[in-house]
């Protein structure tokens, strides 16, 4: 028995399949660049293996069928593939968990439409076709949002007129919930503490960013806001900027919301400095040479440290601070720079263990503190795919529980074992 | 000889006569409502005396001749006037001091009429008037932005299109400087310590509120951006937001720039949660009835506390947190809530100190955090018109030293003999 895990974005489909017993992937690939002429699919094999193929895919749809195509090719047996788990970027105040996707969920996800007018669509077209290609799998929405919806009204209310929260949902909803709800798991398995008795700071960094504060297990806090734009400072993605500044130049620049949309989406974040580059491994390795580079990441250690402080604050007390993603696994150098200075707040990593700590490398999870700091400091990767593959058992199984702190994930004693 | 300090708001005046020696006020007093039919000023004395007197002024030129009528009524000689100290919200990234105004000084402030269409103008034809009314005084801008442009570029730069703060001077500016140096200078008076070797959390908390981050003495981080709605929770200002979500209502509500700017102004922040109450003593007083008021209160503390953990990251070590302005100087409860859960970090207020540190009942500057407590706890009443009164004296003496750090300010020494 295999289950799917299909991740939709804007131009570009992500598939892999997993055997449902061992939890391991059995093939997997990427399509992209969906809606143009030259749009093609790569599918990779566990030996390391790749194919590629060109087909012009005009939408998810086609793209679902060329990957139904692939599989076969590959020997998956489709009436084998029994559960679907689809990564729903956004699940509003309606979903704080995984749920099986019925007609009434997926119009609960049309109404985010107007808020990102790039993944839903594509979201909801990927699960409609899942649904057509693979009619006797479960189909499930494991949303980006869900893990967030344990925060307070105080971190998720913004002070703006209440009726623009009460009738168009303006508040914090956050993203990346999946991966922070990993890798906080494993935290826990790494501290040798049951998850509600964890108070955590998970840094997910990568082209996007955002981090959670984490109090007794669950989130309490997240940098990212309404939209995907706010928070950290990301690859295109500004962070955190005064709104009143962006009005201003509307007015002067004759930008419409739609433009100041865009310039926020594409053109600001470490591009919006650099002028050029908008990955941090092109960023740094001009860091020497191009001032604007050597700035850019100036100002995003600068934000990151200061979300750290405001995170500790807020939670009291702090058992670990995790870092993951892209840059949170591979990035030693940024590691260090975030944590610089943060001794006498009880954060002091250890510059050996933190060069060896690179996921690109083949590091697994693995602690990078110093041994006489005070807050844990671990270095893990994120798996998302293996959240998504367990909540879609769960739910065909009925032993999924809403609450994740009562879900006996197994990936929290996996990876505990191959230690 | 006097000296005169003014402050023009949009539709007021607020002006004071110090001796020049003693530094003491002879006679102060504001004008209101400039523009209406119903304008009008009181006139305050040292014995607490008050002398009210409905004018009507349709502009701040009426409003500084009423001024000068009244102040002859005190029998204050205006040739004694020898000395303007003009508050200015704005001085861009030019002006990183007081400094004697010119017309080429004019021509700056002007600059900025855009970003701050109602304070500008009232700023220019107060110094405009002032001039004319007292031609052999010196004219002296002290600007709100000045103590704050040591900010690093990490600090003040955001993470959008370079042409923005190039073009359009869009970066990070803060307000309040004058009072977060007066109470800087207090604080190191306070620690027995020269300023440049003090490093403070410095949270001026009133209708308008923000925090700086001071190392060695001078400014290093700020709430308040390129406008005064970012940072913290203010009393119609929402503090940091979503600039994505706002966007998003723009869109949804059809609202121009100009229109979300004023909701930005005047409908959000404690206003926006409560729906009718801007002032956090109505807040306070409604909390236990009101779960719009508890709500707001809430997310007020819980922003401030953020920013105390993210200037504490940002500085590494802190000596000393102070409070100031309205809330700060007299709101022993919100005091208490913004400290609580920060001993981990430092942080210990005395519930005792605490109580009785209330400006309003006289307490002056004090100490308010318990013995043990890592990081020291001040609540500093502010005075912004002796820092305004000390730089135009400098000014005209020629001791001004634009450093603020080798400047000998009197008043870091006055009250420490008072003590």
């Amino acid at each position: 028995m295999y289950i799917m895990a299909l991740n939709c974005g804007s131009s570009s489909l992500k598939y892999q399949i997993f055997d449902a017993d061992s939890k391991k992937q059995v093939v997997g690939g990427n399509v992209e660049k969906i809606g143009s002429p030259d749009s093609f699919i790569t599918q990779k094999y566990p030996d390391g293996t790749k194919q590629k193929k060109e087909v012009p895919m005009k939408n998810h749809n086609d793209a679902l069928g060329v990957v139904m195509g692939m599989l076969r090719d590959a020997s998956v047996d489709m009436n084998e593939i029994r559960g679907v788990g689809h990564r729903v970027v956004m699940g509003g105040s309606k979903f704080a968990s995984s749920v099986e996707i019925t007609d009434e969920v997926m119009r609960e996800i049309q109404n985010w439409r107007d808020l990102m007018p790039l993944h839903i669509p594509a979201s909801l077209m990927g699960i409609e076709s899942a649904r057509q290609m693979l009619p006797n799998a479960t189909q499930v929405a494991v949303f980006d949002t869900a893990f967030l919806q344990t925060m307070p009204e105080s971190s998720y209310r913004y002070a703006i007129p209440e009726a623009w929260y009460k009738n168009l949902g303006v508040r914090r909803y956050g993203f990346h919930g999946t991966s922070h709800l990993y890798v906080s798991k494993r935290a826990a398995a790494m501290l040798g503490k049951p998850a509600d008795k964890c108070n955590l700071i998970t840094m997910h960094i990568g082209s996007g960013a955002s981090g959670v504060a984490i109090k007794n297990g669950i989130a309490v806090d997240t940098t990212l806001g309404m939209t995907p734009t706010a928070g950290l400072v990301m690859g295109t993605r500004p962070g955190d900027v005064d709104a009143g500044a962006l009005l201003y130049v509307m007015e002067k620049l004759k930008l419409t919301p739609e433009q100041m949309t865009k310039h926020m989406n594409k053109d600001s974040g470490l591009m919006g400095i650099t002028k050029c580059f908008a990955d941090r491994r092109d960023v740094e390795s001009n860091r020497e040479t191009n001032p604007d580079c050597k700035l850019a990441l100036e100002i995003e250690v600068h934000n990151v440290k200061k979300y750290i402080g405001a995170f500790m604050a807020e939670l009291g007390h702090v058992d670990a601070l995790v870092f993951t993603a892209g840059v949170g696994e591979n990035d030693n150098y940024l590691r260090a720079k975030y944590c610089e200075g943060l001794e006498e707040l009880g954060i002091k990593i250890d510059p050996a263990k933190n060069d060896k700590a690179l996921a690109r490398l083949d590091a697994g999870e693995c602690e990078i503190s110093a041994p006489d700091s005070r807050v844990k400091i671990f270095m893990i990767p994120t798996n998302e795919e293996i959240v998504i593959v367990e909540d879609t058992i769960g739910i065909m199984n009925k032993t999924y529980d809403a609450n994740h702190l009562k879900m006996q994930y197994s990936f929290a004693k996996m990876n505990e074992k191959q230690k």
